[in-house]
């Protein structure tokens, strides 16, 4: 077995940076969700976690992480989802300025979280972008440069994988031994963390990544052995319309994860539908994915004690109910 | 102070009845609600109940008292509601039938629901009713004298009370003394419970009803002095669309409830909308109308520590949809 870029000691020392400062999620049950399945399914609620998804776990471990330099001249990056706000949320809270790069036509609402975690920290601004005659990335490097700030990417970094992974470590914590763990795939920051910890803490667990039919990539990177790009996939994961995995995440989710396998757009809101329903959950569309594969027997549950990472539960409400109202996209 | 229905003692046998049984619902907090009202709210979140609302308590409580005989004949109820979900669910745990009378016109999901609860008890069955042509009562006592069956009203009677008084005693134990708590009211079952646990377990504390604006037929007894009587109020809160509180829960109320504010229906949308966007929970109309009078500041919290009761979380999701996307209703 290669080097992975993580290692359970840095979950473990991940786990200690955020202890007090995350929250630690409840593990939810659902008699029915039990009853459909034939398994045992417990679900790691990380909608209630701090800006309501896991990406303020490796947000936050990464920043901590900085040298007194680096948190002076403070934190960029360019997100227009959950990292944007996890980001802008640990450097308030580690008191550092956070620079966020953020497409001119992100939704209001999304614009104003940001801000609003930013507020209270002198030098912290969004910063705006055309997101079809502008390169975000030349933008942050160069930001970076005349600022000194430090990037910290979304998924590919060990720092955000570990504490990711700390996600899974509380499930098996709470619930002791699992046969299986379901996670969603998008740039592979959860997963990989996860499937550190999940094997590390229960030996000879299988750990499954879901992504959304339209998007991939990861299925294919595996299937090919090196990691292959797609185009920016249409489906109402927002969260996983990643085209790629990382450098860092893509050999650890070859080593530790048995496969991946898609849901459909339209198996996904069956999903957000059970969760408001049944359990009286708000899920986003990406955090729907684990658990419309356990639901919708994707993979086999039947007489097994399965994990499923709720990833978050950030959606517009608008959007969310026309998800739930409407008929299920096709 | 006159005799009440129920004591404290009451209470604490109720709660070890469903020790084991209902679920000891999660409290949670919100910094965001927290900061908008200056106060330190805790939600008791009964959506997490079993079958999706605090009934469960005040019915299982009751049926646990059957004689063999009573329990042997089974339970009649009529409700639409959560107490028709409620009665059926505790009557299967405990092995007997339950006939609920229902109206002919009761959405297919709620039908669909309760009989689902009773699925494998034999004797149960839904009874339908023409509302606008049958009278309700009468087709229950006829039912009840042929089958020898124990009628259990929504909200008066001591065991329902006492168990749903167990909601606040558990919410009192986890977060230590509070200042307030802010209780729904439609008949009165879960404040008046609720009142007597939380004058006992915390000395002191303020308790304080809200009802729909357009059903205040409370805060209307309270200021007459007897129990006034009003027509079927219009207000999205259905779980308080009672048009008269208790023989029994009235007096209770006089003596432990210091008052009772009202909220409007749009008031009730504005709180689940916050709660599904910034706590990501689905809380029904009714569920919402504690929080409302907190997160609105129809009653005073700033500085206080305050618990929230929140009622349950089941809401047709096309209607929920509606009314988290749609205009709020004035």
């Amino acid at each position: 077995m290669s080097t992975l870029a993580i290692t359970p000691d840095d979950i473990t020392a991940a786990a200690a940076r955020l202890a007090g400062v995350a929250h630690r999620t409840p593990v939810m049950t659902s008699r029915t969700a039990d009853e459909m399945t034939g398994a045992r399914l417990f679900f790691k609620c990380e909608n209630f976690q701090r800006m309501g998804a896991f990406k303020f776990r490796g947000a936050y471990n990464a920043l901590a992480q900085f040298t007194a330099d680096q948190r002076r001249a403070g934190v960029i990056a360019f997100s227009s989802g959950n990292h944007a706000q996890a980001i802008a949320l640990s450097a308030r809270l580690l008191g550092m300025p956070s620079v966020l790069v953020m497409p001119q036509d992100s939704p209001a609402a999304k614009l104003a979280a940001t801000r609003g975690y930013q507020q209270g920290q002198p030098g912290s601004e969004v910063v705006l972008y055309d997101r079809y005659t502008e390169d975000r990335e030349a933008i942050g490097a160069r930001l970076a440069a005349e600022r000194g700030m430090t990037l910290i990417p979304p998924y590919d970094h060990p720092h955000v994988m570990a504490g990711q992974g700390t996600a899974a470590a509380e499930l098996i914590e709470e619930t002791g031994p699992l046969d299986l763990v379901l996670v969603c795939v998008g740039g592979g920051g959860l997963i990989s963390g996860c499937a550190v910890a999940a094997h590390h803490l229960s030996p000879g667990i299988e750990v499954i990544g879901v992504e959304p039919e339209a998007g991939n990539d990861t299925q294919q990177s595996l299937a090919a052995g090196h990691i292959v790009h797609i185009e920016t996939p249409k489906t109402i994961a927002d969260g996983a319309q990643t085209q790629h995995s990382g450098r860092l995440t893509f050999p650890v989710i070859q080593q530790l994860v048995s496969r991946i396998v898609t849901v459909s757009d339209a198996q996904l809101v069956q999903a957000m539908r059970f969760f408001a329903e049944r359990m009286k959950l708000v899920v986003e569309p990406t955090g729907c994915l684990g658990a419309a594969a356990a639901l919708q027997s994707v993979v086999p549950v039947r007489g097994r004690r399965v994990g499923v990472i709720v990833s978050g539960g950030n959606v517009d409400l608008a959007r969310y109910a026309a998800l739930l109202a409407g008929p299920a996209p096709t």
